[in-house]
């Protein structure tokens, strides 16, 4: 069995820079495979995960480490610009969000899990799907026109995967070295490893999707779930 | 089995102009019958559910197709007059629809399932829950007087019936007919059947009340929950 | 809001002999008060619930007390005549409670859920939903004709209200009285109240139609779920 | 997006011989379309399913019935030749279908859903389940060698959607004649829609799918859920 | 089996000034008894609360009550200061929130629960799941250094235990009276006993721990979720 | 915080030989460091897993395994020496395994999941809850005199973390080596591992334990749930 992604247009969007490579890098990998268009938009600048010493460009430095990162995947890097912390499903964000949307064309939104851990993170869940109705809403003006009808939208797991029970899996097994590339990009992060409130991330990743793929039968796994709601379901 | 609504006070509190008629005007009529007072409160103006070619003062043309739509019925139609897209559960709106349940002095309301499809539902879902108890708090100031008691809560069906699961059904099979009727009145909205992020809404409200009749052995009928919340459920 | 029981026939079916007291007994008694034909189907003999020390005739001394608690409330009272703790969801079992529902003729049926604390009381659950499609099916054969259609099934509360969410309360206010003199014509069950293993009923009982009715607004209430099944639910 | 049935052997293990055309014909047939071996294991005789005036061979009958339905769909049929109403999960009847799953080595099986309506359809539900462990271990003897693995399940929607969240969705759109050609070959069924405890079957398929289908941006589809157990789901 | 609050800094964080006495004393003084610090975080004011007649200075009343229980208790008392009806889960409520859990230093933050009866219970949940996080965090910049590590969060009980199934129970035998003593402080309070929107506090009280200890196998006891997300829960 | 098991008698009820070593055994040797009496008692022979080539005494084999296993742990073993695979909640194996609790007196049972992978866990999982109530039941006869009152219940995780939301974990980080050395006494079934069917046990224990306590801030861990139901929880 497999899901074909072929004439898809993906946009993972996620809460930080380094996200995207922990929970769908390996899945937007196979879209691409697939002949999909695949794009990450981050939604914040990741301003407020200093390492020790703190850096002092810190959004700088990340906008480099995830475009550095996105480049390895071959996907288009879209940035939302928000403080860390402060990203919030307000008027102002769903209508950067819709724009963002409107200029990548998404037939399939990959978002974050209502309930993760983080509240950045549940606050991009939020916008990533009120968005996926207002996008497609001639109502809703921004510069582009509206889409022609609203993206798919599937969630992805969560950290450690607590509190998911997945609808089903993406066989990502070619792609752990991939991802583990990918995260290597983000060289401020990896050097915060060894503080108490902040796994190393690279055990955190190889741990989730080997645990995934045995969980499914394969070598590693990604884990979604579908979104219920009208027009954001489409048959297979 | 026969709910009896004999003297209550039934308020629809609804999203949008024209989502009374899919999910709920059925049980208003049969409140009204029974002898209940019924009213609708519109809290958008809907003023970005523009036809091609767009209307000039589409929110006035909404305020009169809705009017008629509450006239056919005999509701008491309320207006919130919030924009489309932008409705939030903020302390400004909970005063303004403090006073508007005061003025009503509702009994029961009806309010959107938490989880419905677009993003003015699920606020307005969230509104419609907290002014149920602070409309009955004295230390809330409004030019009305506090209501007696907090009202008992509904949460109405979903639109496609997606992710809702009934508590029970409300007989609605002698109204199929007064629900289109209302439909037609909006005018408007029924131009946009043939856009593609749009049903054609009659058909809309034909498939799901002719379901929800086919699931609660009857020609047809409208979904409800039962909020489990203090003081917002009554014994019957 | 009212829910009339007019022309219903409403059958309990339990597992043990005190087991309606506590669930239902205020319900049954609303609906006879509106003009409703009902009955108990008590499917075990509680032959197993000894006291200290232990009666010879446990069996005919339960029987007893349970027509006696049948006849204060004024609803037919039908046997199963199983063992205590071997009741189970068996071919017989289905044939004999399908010809005990042919004979009381239920549109009604009042069910243990299916999570309650004992065994017998969820293969009671299983048992009587099962039969609610059975008894209608002429494929059947017992002594009486079928069922002119499947009768509706609510779930019961749990004994504690443990685990038990509620669709719906119904007002048994003017009957708690009426509960607890049922109650207690069970007088070998009620001598077990100091041991170990067993709450005293009457407090139990006390408790929970009281705190279900501080649930819901009202003196004293009895909890139910709807059962979600084809032709197991009809719209009010 | 789509899924690809290549290489898969999908058995769809259904309790009574027109649930099949209801609930997963339009999938085989997709998967087959894909070059997948496709199967229909009926699990019970159909004895019990009269109409009026009765039929003396029922059994013969519906057999004849549904072998002219799987030949129009191009599946296998497998026969448990268990009576109506007195399907459970057995060690008989887990040796049974043990060795049917042996003989048609499926890698996806498509199982009644464990709160469907009927009890035939829940002991089915549990029997699929059971045997896709056991027809997968070599402590379990029969005439045909152990499966390589156990097949992935699936669980199928219920009868008028009650009470059931799918997880996905698969197009059946051009499959609707299809499934409806094949229903019609039950001709004994087809007798009953003016039975009080019988909706129309025709209707009811036409009515299904094409819900399933509004849900789902589609002109019709068949809903599913996976089963989230080890060696019971494989990433796609 | 007995929980061992041994080493533990528990900080209950609750919406109103008489939150705590219902929902989690019993178990800070259950901690203190162990050896753990306690802390009780009101966040806000209570300034609505009026009785009947109204007290002018209503919120100094309030502080003074809460100041003589948390006193009775042991607990050292923090002050959110936000207005009644108004607390939302804002950056500037999260920087706030955030000095005072950096104050405190919790290990184990006792929230409400997210399906709580109030909408200030819902907004003070949310918010005291967020700053769990971002206490922890060094790109959050407050007048006091981040935390060690986010502390554990457990959900407490609803008012009227509505709509919450427990993950477990703390034997509180022994602080019924403690809890009531604490209750009685809120002078302001349980003169809104006769209040129609109110139920008298005391008999809440008592109600609530009785019954969960029914629940439970003890005299008294309250109720907790364990929060499942990522470092904010920690094996015992 | 800490769970102390000091005075419990804590009895671990598995389907079959092995399932203890993956699932509990750290938490055993938990409760029996705090003072615990512990025990093990296994519901099937082991007797359908077959290692290739096969052993003709397989069940002696097994038991001889698992007393070894047991007793690196040092608890007591119990045998319920049914057939794998034909594990049923029938009313002689209640009355089997109430022996056997009167036997062993437990003061908190731990079960497989009820929804665990395979048909004898979900089997044991309901005999061992039944057998909870009945063992305190003084109408249930076996040679033993009842208990005192019924155990408290607690559900184990399932094979590989799949579905099981957890609501508390155990930290068993200096058990795992113990872990490992029990499962070792296995050898017929470590030959298994390279089965299609069969993960290597022995890595699967490692990844189990590890990510439960990478989920819950510890070096390993095993998950559990409390059982909802009356007399089976108590207040810690």
């Amino acid at each position: 069995m497999k899901l074909d992604f072929h004439k898809e247009r993906v946009l993972a969007v996620v809460a930080h820079p380094d996200d995207a490579e922990l929970l769908c890098a390996g899945t937007l990998a196979r879209a691409k495979e697939d002949g999909a268009a695949i794009g990450i938009c981050v939604l914040c600048r990741g301003d407020k995960g200093q390492p020790d010493p703190p850096l002092e460009n810190l959004a700088d430095v990340r906008r480099q480490e995830m475009t550095a990162a996105a480049d390895l995947l071959g996907a288009e890097l879209l940035l939302g610009e928000f403080s860390d912390g402060e990203l919030a499903d307000s008027p102002e964000a769903r209508l950067k969000l819709t724009e963002l949307y409107r200029e990548f064309q998404p037939t399939l939104v990959l978002a974050h899990w209502r309930e993760d851990y983080h509240a950045d993170h549940r606050a991009a869940s939020a916008l990533a799907e009120a968005v996926s109705w207002f996008s497609a809403s001639a109502g809703w003006k921004t510069a582009s026109p509206p889409l022609q009808e609203p993206p798919v939208v599937w969630w992805m797991d969560t950290v450690e995967m607590i509190g998911f029970q997945p609808h089903f899996f993406v066989n990502v097994s070619r792609f752990v070295e991939l991802k583990q590339q990918m995260l290597a990009c983000h060289t401020s992060q990896l050097r915060r490893g060894s503080e108490s409130d902040f796994s190393p991330l690279d055990e955190l990743l190889e741990r989730q999707c080997r645990n995934r793929g045995a969980q499914s039968g394969v070598t590693a796994a990604e884990a979604f779930r579908t979104h219920s709601a009208w027009k954001r379901q489409r048959a297979w």
